[in-house]
């Protein structure tokens, strides 16, 4: 019934090391390597000033390409959203991972647990029975975990809420095997990354950091000692990198960056991170008063809204699965059949989970043709 | 760097034939093989017993195995909206493609033409452009390709609008390369699938019949023949089966279903199709108001709205890049970590685009684990 003696190209990268950028096929997603390692040094670099460690989350890009790059600039380690991610970026050789979720189910924590006889693994918690699961797992497996606590700090969705159920929690961990130990807070609030104005994220992340502080000296005064205090986005790492209590922070978006997180006001002290991401796609049809893109749904995620087209006089009218329609301001230059046109991604890492490749660029030259290895890792 | 000697399950089916479906890993796509043949069977039946073709849409499924099933139910072949695309659905041995789109660039144009040489492949154009572009590749590659004019009939998308462009578009493919024939029309509007009413949607169709008539109209006049006139979804392929104009009609949706389609109100002659696709999740964390789910905006797309829970009581208050968080009634019964839900998805073309795997089910029992085959096939 099949071809299988067919080779086809289909899995193939958009472009190859010294092709121009113009080679590059449709739609595909582009980081300039610049604005990258820019974004890159510049966050690494004041968090390590700080004092705390970066462990940057590997659910944004999902690449392994970019998670090495991450440790060579002074990464502790990464993050991870998904066991199946964690097994991808250990297989590409990254030996310290903490997954920020709960993992329930008896085939995942199985797999967690033989990752951990190979790296070293951290997960988080907020139930008694993700602990007696985790637990089971890591003796059967013979292998260790830490476990981080989970604190609710505002974003109302996983996480405890009170020392009490801290307490009791750690004291779980601590009881039901030795294979696990108790290893500190991981509190992180999406939502408080996307707040525009410095001072609604600095109040957030002031009280979350007062709650966690609290939480925390009461599990001290129970003799539960927090080595790990984890959390902070791309849109705050530097506040709790200055709150003389989180011990690392976690930013993902920062080396990408999208159109969300640039609508953010930055700190007074914080310059803005640059444009590192961009899909690029080919004009394929020209109607009067509009065009078509070869890319759309499927290569776009719009949650956070549409991508922003770079052509000047020209915007992004609507999206459909595989086309998006650009339409003109009166007197826009016109566009033709086969031109290529950028377009900056509204939220990078459901975008980024769509492509098979990432194509680093410097001027005008393809450089690397990264896999997504990570990409649709969704166990 | 690597350890490239380590195996690790993160690529793996989420179940296996014979597996409960309690025990499928999550976030995973289940398809009720019961509710995927009756859609298969009633869709195929009316549209063959109209003495029409079916040219069932890979771009919904992406899966060889459904276009296999879909080619066993009278299918005279399948249309793909990508080269990519087409290159793994022949591989698999599927001999017969429409591509619904337009081609542009010279890498494209070659795989096309190097595609045409082990199946038979037709594509669409609404300029001249593409038609050379695709004439100069079939030319080299000494493969033959047929060639549809798109005509817009009111999506405002790709495609020509009127039968003095038909025709010189006609005498371009027909004048530019022996390797092209010039086999038709295509002439499909998505936004009439999605009209709630089916009084909507039948003026919708009337509308485009009457356009797309007087433009094959004029082009017999100059002696282009229109074998083929495709189009026509999941929402309307009735009202072209019966326009005595439409030759073949191309639905994708049918077999899967989704809520956005369930939200149409059928004609009076049409019992609604059945929801085969359905999203597994695990409730991770219960918290006092909610609870949340191991799958969020990676697994479920969100453009034509949130997924729809089939859980008494409850429902998705909203979905984040990992998580989606579900909401009670007052008085609906608690859930537990562990437990597993199901959710329809609102859009199941970019839905199933997330996943690398459908698994199909009987009762209680898993059938066969589907590769999404062409998941990603962007270029």
């Amino acid at each position: 019934m099949g071809h299988k003696e067919l080779s086809f190209a289909s899995q193939a990268a958009p472009a190859l090391p010294g092709d121009s950028i113009d080679h590059v096929d449709t739609p595909a997603l582009l980081v300039d390597l610049d604005a990258f390692e820019d974004n890159l040094t510049r966050v690494h670099n004041r968090v390590l000033q700080a004092g705390l460690k970066v462990r940057s989350h590997g659910k944004a890009h999902k690449s392994p390409a970019i998670a090495h790059r991450q440790l060579a600039a002074g990464a502790t380690g990464i993050c991870c959203q998904k066991v199946s991610e964690a097994e991808i970026f250990v297989q590409a050789g990254i030996q310290d991972i903490l997954i920020t979720n709960q993992i329930v189910g008896l085939r995942k924590v199985a797999r967690v647990a033989a990752l951990a006889a190979h790296a070293k693994i951290a997960i988080c918690v907020d139930h008694p029975l993700q602990v007696e699961q985790i637990g089971d797992a890591a003796s059967k497996q013979g292998s260790h975990l830490d476990v981080l606590i989970e604190v609710d700090i505002g974003h109302q969705r996983c996480g405890i809420s009170n020392a009490h159920q801290a307490i009791d929690l750690a004291r779980t961990i601590e009881q039901y095997s030795p294979h696990l130990r108790f290893a500190g807070i991981h509190a992180f609030r999406g939502s408080a990354q996307h707040m525009r104005l410095p001072q609604e994220r600095a109040a957030a992340v002031s009280s979350a950091v007062e709650k966690v502080r609290g939480i925390i000296r009461e599990l001290e005064a129970s003799d539960f000692h927090c080595d790990i205090v984890t959390g902070g986005g791309t849109g705050t790492y530097m506040l709790e990198a200055s709150s003389s209590l989180y011990t690392e922070v976690q930013p993902g978006s920062y080396v990408l960056m999208d159109t969300d997180y640039a609508a953010n006001t930055p700190a007074a002290d914080s310059p803005p991170l640059r444009h590192a991401l961009f899909g690029l796609c080919t004009v394929i049809s020209v109607q009067a008063g509009h065009a078509v893109l070869d890319g759309g749904l499927k290569a776009f995620a719009v949650d956070h809204g549409l991508p922003r087209l770079q052509l000047p006089g020209w915007s992004v009218q609507t999206l459909s699965d595989e086309h998006t329609v650009i339409v003109p301001e009166v007197g826009a230059a016109p566009v033709h059949v086969g031109d290529k046109v950028r377009l900056i991604p509204s939220h990078c890492d459901p975008t980024v989970n769509l492509h098979d490749w990432l194509i680093a660029y410097r001027g005008q030259t393809v450089q690397e043709a990264w896999p997504v290895s990570a990409r649709g890792a969704l166990f």
